[in-house]
């Protein structure tokens, strides 16, 4: 199904039955309204007014779109702000309160917002939720988007100090757990602990890591409320929320999921592009500045489908042309909207909706494309939203099963928080590490799952984890217990729980399966890291390198000062540095072929990538010129054919 | 005339007559004195000292000099910020206090201080109106410099909110005029407004115009009220202000100079070149490090001739030695500070005079030069001010007609504005685009004025607007009016007068002279910004590309991807993309030669320019070699010959 | 000797008896401890407790070992704090108060905190002053570090008002020396006056350096209250302070060194060779980054040495293996450990202690090695620091007398905030190229003091002040009483004592040595510096050229425009600009082979250093590779031989 977010408010209301009328011809099934419209809900304290909002949905509704209710929790009003203005937020970095003129201006610690954030969904749930036309509700809008989850209000270190007293019961067990005897910040009480910002130099990492633990905690709780303001008046509705992945927010997304139906995902993959791509150089980054890098929507649309049992997820906001909030802003290639929709149901989708109907001409996103322009016009999406509706209708695409890969890669939050807090090397960065080993399954042509340790780990032929920096006994066994074949990267098992260095040395827990000992770690500048041998072949080592004493695990590889690489125990490997893309890839496809795997790998361009679902193995084309799809001879094409266009995609049938 | 700037105040008395006998042996007219001395001329709250300045400019009136008085407004002392502490700036990047300790330590929304402002210039005005040796005024100094315009003080809050309803009379106005409904954003009462610094993530592009426009009209209210105080009693004396180009204060200098005779201007070629060359090459910066880039200056000169009706203009303070506040700073070359001062003269000046008459020992500026060095022996440009005072006596530079360029561009503080709040893409630079245009145009041998839609259009033969952004219907029939050939940048009519898409899309009211629609902008990175065809010759395209629907206009060139670059309808012409240089010049050669335009042009290299005025031609060789001069066969020189001398000047009369 | 640092509150006291055995039996013989350790001294108001550090110190004792205990003043804990939250520093930068959490939240400034802190000193000097098996005491920890010198807190203002209350006596003298006059900064009354900090633009250079010099007395008045507080229980003890170079601190380490025994130093090679290379090139960095620079460590030894009179000094913290505070944190290369220790007592130390004896596993610095890790396994410096202390005890190194050099370099707080509060140009750094000179006669296989103007200069043979900014009449009178050659870099004497340009011009009171006047100075940026000519050689220029009028002293080296680079007078030369590394290994080289000074130089290359102390050669071989030593045929080598391998270290006897 596809659809589009609409915002009624913005326009005037002689317009709705035509946009409507419009909506429907152009194949659209659903329509996202209400996320950013409290002002126009309650003008005034007291002051509501739905009558808007139900002749809105009446309109869509008549036209035979079902709706989804995003809830304005994102924006509360000036009036509210001036009443309360504790609800706004603090910028751990400077010490300033953010202020009302945007978005997000809220606290999650604010207990009072909370009560009034769940209170306005809630009055929206009970006048809607049994209401035929609306299908679904989205949560707040964003959560945590720019930069929002950390704030350390006056409210906020009130909450961490009860999170504290909570997580450790004495002040001593929280010393002792912080090592705080080690400059002398030992408390004597929990009234006592601030927020970790704002001090001489840096302050405990198990103290930060607490922080962000708590911070994760608000959020989700904060959005718990949401949900459970909403689900007693929703009967079938389902309940989303679209995401800002992990990466950059901060955030446990995965706690954050819990309660919803399913996930959403705003995809703009040539404003990410530009911010992932900041630092290549021009001629790198032309190739993919009006396509996306063609692994960056793919990773996020796999962390969001993993994000709920449900193994489906939607994509609330599909970029239909330039955006207006990277630092370069270029049109998609012809052709590129219906391939990004495709590669969205390829990976699980079941709805892409476009994001927005028509261009706003006013406010800070009137440079962000619409699939009319401001004087109703079509614009360059247009045509390529009406094929791509006819093809996935066709081909029953949003009714595939999920896909089902036999790789999973496993995040986690208090990794990534490690490794922030504690990088130790400043070109050690967690999220391009991620997509690195990513882009090494993917350039094998294999599907992969995005998750959590908590998650149901059997099925996996191969679970990779490129850094599970924090991992319990718990987890080490149901890792084991999953009988896949095990990878792990360096900084693996190097923290407790309250960031400190494992009794017995690094890998900690994960002793029980790789029974070696981190020695030591060096971190090496770009250009200094050195190299790694591996079945007579040199790769370039990075970044980090963890020196390994091997113990009875078996040494594969080794760096060039002839320390371990590579070992191996069992089922289980150890990669002890960060290195180049070609060594993931070669050592990826030498795992895949060994026996009890059994994976059958491709070696696919960097511009070109395939994925399966339901008996379905699409190829995707993310080069400027036509590209042979990696079919099998005599493969029986449903869509496409064996040589691919420019920008565009074959379907063929799995065998 | 020369002159000099000149601080009895930092001086011992006894040194002021011979002082004010070698500024007239060196053949100095003018004097200016008194900008900073607020705190001699009041040490205490109402004690008022003048005798000290009296007997200063009775000493220079002795010697033959004229004296122009600089009102010391610009740095209020101590005790009266200690007294009124409300006085001071708030940076609203920071919300940090702007403090005392150097200048320009004053809000321009505090009525308080305009008050005492004007009262001390009237004190002055009163006291000196009448004196035969006062020749005129300075206003203040540097009016905005440091980044002085803004400021989120409370009062420039509650001055804004003032502002506000003087503009839109009701809330709901202002609420539609801003798009306020996007996100929420609606006020119920203008005293819920703030200034748009400080939230969560951009504020709308409207709030940020208003803020804009409104800090503008501030400094020109209070700059007004100077004018006031002093127009009374001066009589025949003249009233200026030495201006900051608009491109760094972000303040319509337009409106700032009304009510001035002339305007001023402050030439510091080398600083000013550090910092415009700032990510130059060492290589191509080492050119221009001791002469200026040769199109800095010149358009420094050409904004401020025709910042007022009299087309004439002071340099107030010229550079003739190393200054101490750019990143590195050098000496001039040998012969620069003659060639600046006649390149004054060319573009318009009546008055050149040099900061300052003794290096100061002490305080902010002891490592910038003077005429004089601290132990009173004479520096550097000492010899060359001697050679040029002849030269230009001689020539009789200063009673020379303004010049009468053909060619105008337009700026627009609103368009500069709105390029800043909505940059799209981090490599769009407005300063940078404006000088781009204007060294093509200079490239070719050609004057130019830089004028407000606002002005007097007729007589030009081209009229050039690299981005008018805003335009109303006004000016656009005034642009018809003109006559002329007009060019329009991307982007010109691209807004509001409230920062919105045009209804019918932009370019908006310019679709009277150019009916195309813009369709879509994108903005790309720096070697990311593909081509654009012209005649039969490749160009290269950057930064920024509007996607034009021509309608009947006809289309001349077309980008790579065959979209429109260059579109023209009758007179008009828009280009709808940034270039490279030899575009423009091309481009801007091939109008020159077209019937009607008529304008003869050369092909001159980058180090060498030349201008016109009165009958005169100038050429300015900036290259460390000798070049031919560009003037024909058997011109008559009255300064120089056909073969022009490194860094030297060349004068012939026109035919 | 040798040493650890160790911190017995970290550990459980039944861990502590075999901590001292393995510690006897590595051959340590010093143990520094208590340095942080105010909360388990005192962890209540009022609540002494101090057994558990006698058990500690008795421990120790009886495994022979020698204690010096560290004060605990660093580190005040969070209930003082409460209790009085105006001892912690305000940033100058943010104006924000700069909290607890960390370590060094105090103010110098504070009163309150400046007695609390002598308070504790003194009690612990009372109970440990007559303990037999404590040899001494380290003052706080680092004072300065984490830019803590400078704070603009409320009670700085105030000590700072009285500061200049004291140094000018009337407010008329104040407005006077700094030029006050110049921008109507002129007070009334000292209480007007604030901490030079958050105005509009830069305030002026004499109220920059009097804060400078004002927290610098701080700092120093702060630091003699310590010692105090110690001194009259210390008895034999020692009295040490472990320094940041002032470099860093800005801070005068001569006068904050005045009242100790001698000055220690802590050693982190990799770490600050990873900060000063920070803009090197891979190929560059790879040389140094597992050694260290092979000047660096020598650059702060020499500096360390001569704090006091006593010319010994304590290497009281050696990095044994990665820290975890540089930008990237690699190992030591192998041999590294051994080579740094063994260079230490080369350059005067008396005693070398590693930093720290078992590596923490919680808080910050964790990722910091030890002697042992946190396994209580036995790091990778263990067999080095095993096979240094034999040497080290076999050859008596600790035993032998100071180094005594016939060159020195002079430093100057002073001189060095002059160029930090007028750098005039960006390139120009006064750190790298004071170690650009030091590098210089290094290289030449020369020893180098590094001392004060108000050092015993005599016995020297070439006194070298690269940029003695401010200079004395005392000053120039002690220089040319000590009958050395005497060498000024540019801007030597171009400030007065309230940084203004000397009445005659630079250089000032050192016209008395050279009579020359600089008439003018220029900074260049990156590769356009030109170049000078010096005996037919041609070398670069760079950064800072002053222009001199020589007058009768002789010009030897001219700048490519002619202007003079190198005058000398009799004993005395001025070097007017800055050069490239091979004119100073030229010139200097050039100076020792004089009569009268008589210098045998070599010519070394970058990764091989010797020093001399008492009779020995040593040779430090920096480099990957063997390199044959720099000894005369048939030297008596005490250690090594003729080929020093890669990383290794030769003794011989002098001859």
């Amino acid at each position: 199904m596809l659809g589009v977010c609409y915002y009624p408010e913005h326009w005037s209301p002689a317009l709705w039955p035509d946009d409507a009328r419009r909506m429907a011809d152009l194949g659209l099934k659903m329509v996202r309204i209400g996320e950013f419209a409290w002002s126009r809900l309650e003008p005034k304290p007291g002051a509501w007014q739905i009558d808007w909002l139900d002749q809105a949905i009446e309109t869509l509704a008549n036209a035979g779109l079902k709706i989804v209710i995003g809830t304005p929790t994102a924006t509360p009003p000036k009036w509210l702000i001036d009443a309360h203005p504790d609800i706004l937020p603090v910028d751990p970095h400077t010490g300033r309160v953010r202020g009302f003129g945007s978005r997000r201006h809220y606290d999650f610690s604010s207990r009072l917002y909370r009560d009034l954030a769940a209170g306005i969904s809630e009055k929206l749930a009970r006048h809607y939720g049994g209401h035929k036309a609306v299908i679904g509700w989205q949560t707040d809008n964003e959560l945590c988007c720019h930069e929002t989850a950390l704030s350390i209000s006056p409210q906020a270190v009130v909450a961490f100090r009860d999170w504290c007293r909570a997580r450790y019961g004495t002040i001593a067990a929280l010393n002792e757990a912080w090592g705080n005897v080690f400059w002398s910040m030992e408390y004597n009480d929990f009234s006592e602990i601030e927020a970790p910002y704002g001090a001489v130099t840096e302050t405990a990492p198990a103290h930060r890591l607490a922080f962000r633990r708590f911070t994760s905690d608000q959020v989700a709780l904060w959005h718990r409320a949401m949900i459970a303001a909403i689900r007693p008046h929703a009967g079938d509705q389902f309940i989303t929320h679209n995401f800002i992945p992990m990466a950059e927010t901060g955030v446990d997304n995965f706690a954050l999921a819990r309660g919803l139906d399913f996930a959403s995902y705003d995809n703009y993959p040539l404003g990410r592009t530009d911010l992932v791509l900041a630092d290549a150089g021009a001629e790198e980054f032309q190739r993919f500045m009006r396509t996306g890098h063609p692994d960056l929507g793919a990773w996020t649309f796999d962390q969001s489908r993993c994000l709920t049992p449900s193994r489906q997820f939607w994509v609330m906001e599909q970029q239909p042309g330039p955006v207006n909030w990277a630092r370069h802003n270029p049109r998609p290639a012809s052709g590129m909207v219906r391939l990004w929709t495709l590669e969205a149901f390829a990976h699980g989708a079941t709805c892409v909706s476009y994001f927005r109907w028509r261009q706003a001409p006013f406010a800070q996103e009137q440079m962000h494309a619409g699939l009319l322009r401001p004087d109703h016009s079509e614009a360059e999406a247009w045509p390529e939203i009406k094929a791509v509706e006819a093809e996935i209708r066709q081909l029953k695409l949003a009714d595939l099963p999920a896909p089902k890969p036999k790789i999973a890669m496993i995040v986690s939050a208090p990794s990534q928080w490690v490794t922030e807090i504690e990088r130790q090397g400043d070109s050690y960065d967690h999220e391009s590490l991620m997509r690195q080993y990513y882009t090494a399954f993917r350039s094998l042509g294999l599907d992969v799952d995005i998750v959590s340790t908590e998650d149901d780990l059997t099925g996996y032929r191969l679970i990779c984890a490129p850094v599970l920096s924090i991992i319990s006994e718990a987890e080490v066994e149901a890792l084991q217990k999953s009988g896949a074949t095990l990878v792990f990267g360096p900084r693996s098992g190097g923290k407790t729980a309250d960031c400190a260095i494992p009794e017995g040395l690094a890998p900690g827990a994960l002793r029980a399966l790789l029974p070696i000992r981190i020695l030591m770690a060096e971190t090496l500048r770009p250009g200094c890291g050195g190299s790694l041998l591996w079945q007579g072949k040199h790769y370039s080592a990075r970044a980090w390198r963890d020196h390994v004493d091997p113990g009875p695990a078996e040494c594969l590889a080794r760096f060039d000062d002839g320390s371990p690489a590579l070992v191996q125990s069992g089922q289980a490997y150890y990669l002890a540095g960060l290195t180049d893309a070609p060594f993931l890839r070669d050592f990826f496809r030498h795992l895949c072929a060994l026996p009890g795997l059994d994976l059958p790998t491709l070696d696919l361009p960097d511009d070109l990538r395939i994925s399966r679902r339901g008996g379905l193995v699409f190829a995707f084309n993310y080069a400027a010129k036509a590209q042979p799809a990696p079919a099998p001879d005599g493969a029986d094409f449903v869509l496409g054919s064996a040589m691919i266009p420019a920008h565009d995609v074959a379907i063929w049938k799995d065998i």
